[in-house]
């Protein structure tokens, strides 16, 4: 690929996964949050993404950007998911109309329809045999300060999609686990996506056309309660990974 | 009613029509964000709808709150709706949980929704022959960033009712005239509502049983594209207007 790509909160978890499966596919520039361990293979920058001066000196000449910056716990607090987040999001579209890009992949979260899971419906949801799926048209439900930081970038996402006609990609991340999926908790198993999934779903996300999409980021695991037929569908996403196949110690099939 | 009612926003628009039609009929609290010309009828203080003692000492002892403070400009900047729109807002339903307050209603707007408008449904829409209607199960498309600001306190109403059990009702405000509806404004005509019909659905919205709703709070315009099924059932909204019945003198009904 000729054009550059720009990935914010590249020393995340999700980037890690992203660079170590896409790191030769894309011209990458980074957005780190603080200086990373090791020298980084790609040009980069260290800033905040809800400074607007560093945002436009990383994106400047990028046709895409994967934007993952932001407070990442489920229990930061308002004022820090208000402007890591809310306003940090912002921020990256202001500079996205402001450099001509093309499309925005924003790293949402399950924690903005976390608050489905009621106590009547769990732990039965996160079970194979239960039919129960969200797919991204109903209106989202955070369960926690964090989960509102997404689905307002959902939203803030919608807005520049339509007023200045970025393609915009919402994925709605589940849990990303560097090794195998947790065995004995049900959640972790429905929710879970692996490495290599993660960074596939991010090259469709890439490569696919859209306008504006919301689609929910796991592996096809069995238990899954998020439905992947838009992930599939639009982006062409076809994950290799299910939280089933996995005994304990080795991957089963 | 013996229960006080806050009131924040009380100086604007929707608070003059609230109070005109309502003013004997609940113990209002209010709070203003600069003081008002006359002498209010009932307790008020002056403060930041963003600032939480200002919302505390405001709230104390109400059991319900009208949620109408805000920068209300459709061309708003970003920097204003951020703090005084949604971080106002999550304010208001922290000090709700904290005087453990048991409804918000929040005037939420048509511009949640602004970009269904679209140019190749426009100007076709807004015409009475014309079946398109949004009813609140849709997700947001704002049309500027005030509706950003708008559909976001509308997630975090979502976030309190889940969390903390708040009754939360949500009414898009359509275009409130002082008079009568603009005659030769389209979009207006269908727009509308009438003082005495703002009056009676934040009336419905503070009397009827509900969890979390999302409603439109306009009058039964001929021209409407938006629903009245959701506001009529569940808050039992009798809207008296329709914009289609002035002849741009004095009421033709």
């Amino acid at each position: 690929m000729d054009e550059p790509v720009l990935l914010t909160g590249a020393g995340g978890h999700v980037g890690e996964a992203i660079l170590r499966g896409l790191g030769d596919d894309y011209d990458w520039r980074l957005l780190f949050h603080s200086p990373p361990d090791e020298e980084p293979d790609h040009p980069y920058i260290i800033g905040e993404v809800q400074d607007h001066e560093d945002v436009a000196a990383a994106a400047q000449g990028v046709d895409a950007i994967i934007h993952l910056a932001g407070d990442p716990r489920p229990s930061a607090p308002w004022r820090s998911v208000l402007t890591n987040n809310i306003d940090g999001t912002h921020t990256v579209y202001e500079v996205a109309v402001e450099e001509d890009v093309d499309r925005v992949v924003f790293a949402s979260s399950n924690h903005a329809v976390g608050a489905f899971e009621t106590d009547s419906r769990t732990p039965e949801m996160y079970r194979t045999h239960h039919e129960y799926r969200l797919d991204g048209s109903e209106l989202p439900r955070p369960g926690n300060k964090y989960g509102i930081s997404k689905a307002t970038g959902e939203l803030i996402g919608r807005y520049f999609h339509d007023e200045h006609d970025i393609s915009v990609c919402n994925i709605r991340i589940g849990n990303l686990n560097e090794d195998h999926p947790p065995i004995d908790y049900e959640r972790g198993q429905a929710m879970w996506l692996s490495m290599r999934d993660c960074a596939h779903i991010h090259d469709c996300a890439l490569q696919a056309d859209y306008g504006y999409e919301i689609v929910y980021g796991i592996s096809d695991n069995d238990r899954k309660y998020y439905s992947l037929d838009r992930a599939k569908e639009v982006l062409g996403y076809e994950p290799r990974d299910n939280s089933a196949e996995w005994n304990g110690e080795e991957k089963v099939a």
